[in-house]
């Protein structure tokens, strides 16, 4: 590993289990945990141990490996492995990575009809790692693609976290800006905090705060203000899923911040991996958006509720940024431009 | 008191201090400070134990008389109490209504240059009851010139607080929405919770929760997908100073909000008392921001940091909404609708 990478899945050591680093707990600890039932995995998608649509992909995948390892010995072991995946697919809905992930290890069985267990495992490890390395791979070229839009000094907004807790290495929003950095480039980064869950302000400002970077906190709704001043050159947010029309589902507060952008002259880009592209959808109205607990708007984090008891709460981890408000969507193949339909059409191979 | 009316400022018994339910600690706990001394009540109005531009104003009127009866005896009375004036002035710089109210105090002692302070005490008292009487009486006027944009069953947005604690019974915002309630009419009201100091999810939230209204809380940056879902016929704020030429200065996030309204096709008004319109600000670039401590982000309210230590903030109390993104301005005199700048000097008797 780099210097200053945190590695946010890998194997234990026997290889029966996945060590996460529990990012519900960043900044104020680093510890790593042990997985090593499929209840605890899902527990720990669906409670954001590990979260970042390519990680929860690549988790899902490294599960399934050392699920199947467990079982390899059972006369069920097909069947098991398609309850594990299925339970897995059920954490949360609006990544797709995360059934990219489950599907190419269910492919591994399908192609191998007839294969044993013993058989079936190295074939199994070595998807997993694959699709742990395209991912590392991918983050790079998208961070290569996004670096022309930077100029030395330029300001850039960000929403939640696309960066290396999120993915492996670069990541997708933060890859242009960690890039630049490791070439010698200035900017000057603003976070939003991204309530409820302050992913933005726990791990974006983390990780760039690690890596050297100017970063300044702000509150979602400073974001406006904060373009008004001039300070913003452009906005670089990830994906969850990307409809062929362009349409974006990414974290809640994600389709605000690109109306305000739209309002201000501010280009806006959404940033992630083609497999964050959903041929299944036509358009953001088939894309299924998450609701959560109101607990996390209520009570999480906070040393007292913060609101009376009983009060309702609309608690939607994401919305979908219409495409008509994105200046651009940059996947590893390089940056698309509006209308997204051809080009998102091509990038999937279906011209 | 009616029934389930919360009293924000009072004077204590003797009338030498003033009682006020320290909002700071709503929801949790509903606890009354007095305040006897002028460093004490400038830290209230600065630490938002008292806030709400109106409640400020007043607040600062009740405690000019209570610190007068104090330093009655003195032959340097007068200068005292410029000086205590000078301080209240100097707690928060945005909203103007706190200028308001000392001014008008200090007009009294102007007003009769020759009077001793015993003789003075009961003029500055009744001064103070009538900015207290007035402001009753205007948020009843706003109230009833918001309350006809209102149908049974609409939805409505609205950022902060501008309700009873904020001001003295209805509130501006909320007004046209407890008045509604009042006779029958059932709404919609979605609250933003209003980061970093969240007074919408701690006082907005509580009190339309109280007055039995239909209220659900979200975090700030779910606003846009809530006026996409078409849950918001409307979006109802305060201002805490309104230039002349219809810029609005509110908490911060209300420009943004504007400008999603704007996106979405939602009316967007500001209510206020016309004390609130600043004769010498041209436009809402004359208007000061107040910038707060960015530990209010950082760590405020959580049980553990939620930010690196040493990460920087930005950290604006309020924002101003440009008047092309108003679609209404609405005071105690009725609903001004652009152009403004005609209107606004009309309210002012400029013309």
């Amino acid at each position: 590993m780099e210097r200053n990478e945190l590695r946010n899945v890998a194997w234990n050591e026997r290889e029966d289990g996945v060590v996460i680093l529990d990012q519900s707990l960043l900044p104020g600890e680093l510890r790593y945990v042990e997985l090593t039932d499929v209840d605890q995995m899902v527990e720990a998608i669906r409670r954001l141990k590990v979260r970042g649509a390519p990680a929860i992909g690549i988790c899902a995948a490294f599960c399934l490996y050392a699920l199947a390892r467990q079982n390899a010995d059972r006369a069920d072991f097909r069947s098991r492995f398609a309850a594990f995946a299925a339970k897995l697919n059920a954490s949360r809905p609006t990544a797709v990575n995360l059934f990219y992930g489950t599907r190419r290890m269910e492919a591994v069985l399908t192609q191998h009809p007839q294969a044993a267990p013993a058989d079936l495992l190295p074939l199994l490890r070595r998807e997993a790692q694959a699709i742990y390395d395209e991912d590392v791979a991918m983050c790079r070229a998208i961070a290569e693609a996004g670096l022309p839009l930077l100029r030395p000094g330029c300001g850039v907004l960000t929403h939640c976290n696309a960066g290396p807790l999120a993915t492996s290495r670069y990541g997708t929003a933060l890859g242009p800006i960690l890039l630049a950095r490791e070439r010698g480039m200035d900017l000057r980064v603003f976070a939003d905090e991204t309530r409820p869950l302050l992913q933005g302000a726990r791990l974006t400002a983390f990780e760039l705060d690690r890596a050297g970077v100017d970063v300044t906190l702000i509150c979602d709704n400073m974001a406006s203000l904060v373009m008004k001043n001039g300070w913003v050159d452009l906005c670089f947010v990830g994906c969850d899923r990307v409809a062929m029309n362009g349409d974006a589902a990414n974290k809640i507060g994600t389709s605000g911040l690109a109306i305000l952008a739209r309002h201000y002259g501010v280009p806006f880009y959404v940033l992630g991996p083609s497999s964050t592209v959903d041929e299944a959808c036509a358009t953001g109205t088939d894309i299924p958006i998450e609701l959560r607990d109101g607990e996390e708007i209520r009570s999480k984090f906070y040393q007292q509720p913060m609101a009376p008891a009983g009060v309702k709460c609309y608690n939607p981890a994401f919305d979908v940024t219409d495409h008509s408000l994105i200046s651009g969507i940059i996947t590893e193949r390089g940056i698309l431009y509006p209308p997204f339909d051809e080009g998102l059409r091509r990038l999937k191979g279906l011209v």
